[in-house]
């Protein structure tokens, strides 16, 4: 089952179902106006949604096609964004490219920081940059929505809690992050709204690439029109989504709605190219002295979609611009 | 105007009105439903719940007694809670207290950090604690919620974006700090779930009290029944609540029901007492080389009220026990 938040001038969109190749939707504000309400209630809800979605692929409900410039994020405000940052080359890549060392637990703590969920960006909603000397990055991410997730939930018992899949752009700003992570109380200004992909889906719809608490499909960024990362999203995530989900439980709960990133994906591989400019400079700095590519400035783009194993688009692209805000 | 959020079986509760004196309210919900509802058309719902608000008062509005045992927080899940530090007495103690360099630009750039709103604590519930070796401490604080407030608001605009004022406790394991920190991301699971006072007040309330961002009025923490701490939450705050926003909005903008704390309340003048255990540990440890008050420990309580110059509890108590979760 796939589900989209279309704008509809109210704070949290209205409801819909998407068909699988995301050619139409169905409304589905009879189930749950939102996509949040529909999570409050997910038991009663889950049903429903599905047989609609089962009537949309059909031809049997009333559909309309689907225009991913109308719609919000899926959520487009959350009560918790968790980033997890579970790639450790990328995590190695951004810290030497800031003379930061590693902790020393990275392979077995994860990294996890608390972002900002009251103003979350559309996927084609521009990405509005105050000032270019901040250092405007894209991150390419897979993100996960909870259900209700109780305190002290382990990984092998996490599975159930993750209702919907989608993907992120962690939208960062690179100049911000040295004096604010001197200060030790972790990113805040240096992390924007960041922007969701068109649509969610169910991990079932996923098939055989949802394993094991990781999607293992490549992620495609094109940066300016130009296609610069395909890196896979499943095998190198050193953390599962599992995993996280115990990390963040150790010491409290998590109401529905709650979305959980995996962090930016990265391969060792360097053919598979990078998810985020911090990486690209990294490499060109390792490789040649300096970094060459600049950060983003208005008028840049950056899109972010995954393909199934047929080719298609499973979530819908996300499609960002910079404009000075 | 004080308003509160009643348990009623749902997740977000149901909104009354509250009497000045906290002996009675007046069911809200033909207002708005919930607290978020009314703060997400404020512009609509304050003068209608003034209108009820004034009802009450003159007897002319059907009163029920209120209970603070049976209040949600105010907002019992929040879309975001962003927590300062702006006492510097504080931040100069604990940093001590874990032989941390307080930042060189402590005085100049704000601390705030992330914290997460998805389940947050009603002011009589119990903090669940799963393991005592944590170092389970209290912390207690003014907040302030806000309306809709755009990316780059500046302090000197800022007061017309806190629409309430309540107290919380800011719960903190201090032992699952130094590890967390040393990984550069922030705190994370050493905060779990934040309590708040069973009342929040529009400003007007406050009289006085609430001057340039700053509530000046000593907030009195009582643990395991004796009165331990009564600082001002006014003159030392080194940061207003007006500049505070200004940090905040640096780089996004925030949705109505944003929560923001002051971090916990401090004043350099030591007979004042204290408004955490981190700070009685550091105080001890300077006079007499190593602490002698403990953590939190199953059974322990913690009360926080802040009392108007009349001597009334303004926004009713905060009033928790510790149990082993």
């Amino acid at each position: 089952m796939k589900l989209a938040t279309l704008k509809d001038g109210t704070r949290d969109g209205r409801l819909v179902v998407v068909r699988r190749y995301l050619s139409a939707f169905a409304d589905a504000r009879a189930i749950a106006p939102t996509l949040q309400a529909a999570l409050d209630r997910w038991n009663e809800t889950e049903p429903k949604l599905r047989a609609l979605a089962a009537e949309l692929e059909s031809g049997a409900a009333r559909a309309e096609p689907f225009d991913a410039k109308k719609a919000h994020a899926p959520l487009p405000r959350a009560y918790e964004w968790v980033d997890g940052s579970a790639f450790l080359n990328h995590v190695r890549l951004v810290r030497k490219a800031r003379n930061a060392e590693v902790p020393p637990t990275l392979e077995t703590d994860p990294l996890v920081y608390q972002g900002g969920s009251g103003v979350l960006l559309a996927p084609t909603d521009d990405i509005p940059l105050r000032n270019v000397e901040w250092g405007c990055d894209f991150e390419s991410e897979v993100a996960v929505i909870l259900g209700d997730t109780p305190i002290g939930t382990t990984a092998d018992k996490a599975a159930p809690f993750v209702k919907l899949v989608l993907l992120a752009n962690d939208v960062t700003l690179r100049n911000l992050i040295p004096t604010e992570l001197a200060k030790q109380f972790g990113f805040f200004q240096s992390k924007p709204a960041t922007a969701f992909s068109p649509v969610a889906c169910t991990p079932d719809e996923l098939g055989a690439s949802w394993k094991d608490g990781r999607l293992h499909l490549p992620l495609r960024t094109t940066y300016n029109g130009k296609l610069v990362g395909e890196p896979n999203a499943g095998p190198e995530m050193h953390f599962s989504f599992f995993q996280l989900i115990e990390h963040l439980t150790k010491t409290r709960a998590y109401t529905a709605g709650t979305i959980l990133g995996s962090g930016t994906i990265s391969n060792a591989e360097r053919s598979k190219g990078w998810s985020c400019l911090a990486e690209a400079r990294t490499i060109e700095t390792i490789e040649s002295g300096k970094p060459s590519t600049p950060f983003m400035k208005p008028g840049d783009t950056v899109s972010i979609e995954m393909l199934g194993a047929d080719g298609k688009s499973l979530f819908g692209r996300i499609d960002q611009k910079v404009v000075l805000a």
